[in-house]
């Protein structure tokens, strides 16, 4: 499956995207007023291949949950069931980004890839779980690289379904206990900076614990070597379970043509090891907001992203890209519904 | 009417701060995860003096629009009847901000509070000129006192009719062919800053417009010496017809206790007027985005308020507010519907 998504990825359709910037001269604003949002709309139009795109509509968030076997180098102060204890939460409609999804109408699925405890089936609940988390990835591999596929895989079909159920954009959304020192080790092992450049803070661990975390992605990094050009080959190393589905999930929506917009340093770690499969990919992506985690602006950079909404927001969850998407909708909507010169008889400068 | 309505604000509750503050602390989310969107929670408990503050819907836009003797000056490469023939663009639908509008389940209602042409009257359309256009700010005052004040209280009676219509937040939209020029004349007298420091290339003027549009904010700045102590006179002495009911716009959002979400360049200068007539009212205040106009940044700063988006947009109408409003909104959804560690059974650190 992994390998047909790949085949299925194309780059994007230089005559809509010439045809967008020439439709968005003719529009009645002046040239270039509305900044990013122009060429983002562009964008778009070469990743559907039609001008205008399609306004990307119903939004549908996937948190990927897992847990994550680093945890027991004290690399955060939340205990490992929060893990489980969120998803009771996302089930229940009561986390932020369930409160960003009603504000934004946009539906949220939540994707069991690898929580460590048992969960009851929920509606609204993906039961897809590779293993119960991942093992400590300073200690050896993470998973072993059927595994990794197994998750990129999950992350595919959860985009297929959602595509096939009306989806016209997909939304990026993460939960993990410890999931920003698997984050960060994969930032590293993908740009080649150092652990100290891309790890962050997380929820807000203390300088000990901060100091701690650096040691161990660094340590991370020395032991597997992890080589950029195997992507499947980085996620079992250093990564979660979570990431792993991301990357598929990102991939699923590249090969659909529909955009998914990236939500914080663990998705932007999933973009990494997705470009890594298919440089091509990156054309689905946008990236929501620019989180407070370092390693999210080290790899937004290497991947050429420049994020819409920059909030100091270093939640997860999905919450950064619904703030986004409404935003991703009105630049689109404008190549749809906006008058031209002509049409609306102004006149021009 | 303005005296009565600087007399109606007050400043921020701070219980209802203090309360917000305190529920933010018990919600499932590590503390501070939602960066400035917790504070601009908190701020709108203070506005609205109760925790948690109103959901900020529906959103109204009022789009103010005038003329400028000043476009004589060749400011600005676009002709005056731009102005006239972008209302009717308004009423149709076709502009940009219609369609952010239509995203974001926005009204939008026009103002005519000072075009030089005769408009039809229309569904969504306004009527309440206090003249045609203003004079050349260049070469004497723009309009009389009188004349201010009556475009401060055109503002204030469309801040209070569509309150009254049910808006939960007003957002600020202005058209006026030339009005960055007055924007940036309000901004240098409001903040002591020098024109070159605050005149921006609006709508995209070639270098010479641009040096001759620098001159004529200087002169102008020269020949009235604008007391910012005197708001109303500032107005009259530089401003437009459409910052001036901006300024009543704002102020009357502030005297209800609702937020204005504050659009770009001309907002901002609206904005220092309405602080410089009562200092609370930036308590209702909140910045859109960031106008790539040098002038907002100026004034945003002087009004100790940071812009939601930064896209790089110059286009006015309303758009940059509208961009914004969906976040505004998910902030305060937070305070509605998050549940708290204890109630959802999640483990804290």
């Amino acid at each position: 499956m992994l390998d047909a998504t790949l085949a299925a990825i194309r780059p994007p359709d230089d005559e809509a995207m010439a045809q967008a910037r020439d439709l968005h001269a003719r529009l009645t604003k002046p040239a270039g007023s509305l900044g990013v949002l122009e060429e983002l709309s562009v964008r778009l139009a070469g990743l559907a291949g039609t001008c205008p795109p399609p306004i990307p509509q119903p939004g549908a968030v996937a948190i990927f949950a897992a847990d994550h076997g680093v945890h027991r180098q004290r690399v955060t102060g939340w205990p490992q069931e929060v893990t489980a204890q969120m998803v009771a939460n996302f089930l229940a409609g009561g986390a932020v980004v369930n409160a960003f999804a009603r504000q934004a109408g946009a539906s949220v699925t939540v994707v069991d890839v690898g929580v460590a405890a048992e969960l009851e089936p929920a509606a609204g609940l993906v039961q897809a779980r590779v293993r119960p988390g991942t093992a400590d990835l300073s200690a050896g591999p993470a998973m072993t690289l059927d595994e990794a596929r197994a998750a990129v895989e999950v992350g595919i079909r959860v985009a297929a379904d959602l595509h096939a159920a009306g989806a016209g954009v997909l939304l990026t959304g993460d939960m993990g206990i410890a999931n920003t020192t698997a984050a960060a080790a994969l930032i590293a092992a993908f740009t080649g900076a150092t652990a100290a450049a891309v790890t962050g803070r997380g929820t807000g661990v203390d300088d000990e614990t901060y100091q701690r975390k650096v040691a161990v992605v660094d340590a991370a990094l020395r032991r597997h070597q992890p080589d950029p050009a195997d992507p499947v080959g980085v996620l079992a190393a250093v990564g979660g379970l979570e990431h792993a589905a991301l990357c598929g999930f990102i991939l699923g929506a590249a090969a659909r043509r529909i955009p998914v917009i990236v939500d914080g340093v663990s998705a932007v770690a999933a973009a990494l090891a997705a470009a890594a499969c298919a440089p091509a990919a990156t054309a689905a992506m946008i990236a929501g907001h620019r989180s407070a985690e370092p390693g999210a602006t080290v790899g937004l950079r290497q991947l050429g992203l420049v994020p819409l909404v920059d909030l100091g927001l270093r939640l997860g969850e999905g919450t950064g890209a619904l703030l986004a998407w409404p935003i991703v909708a009105s630049a689109v909507r404008v190549l749809h519904e906006v008058a031209t010169f002509d049409s609306a008889g102004v006149s021009e400068k």
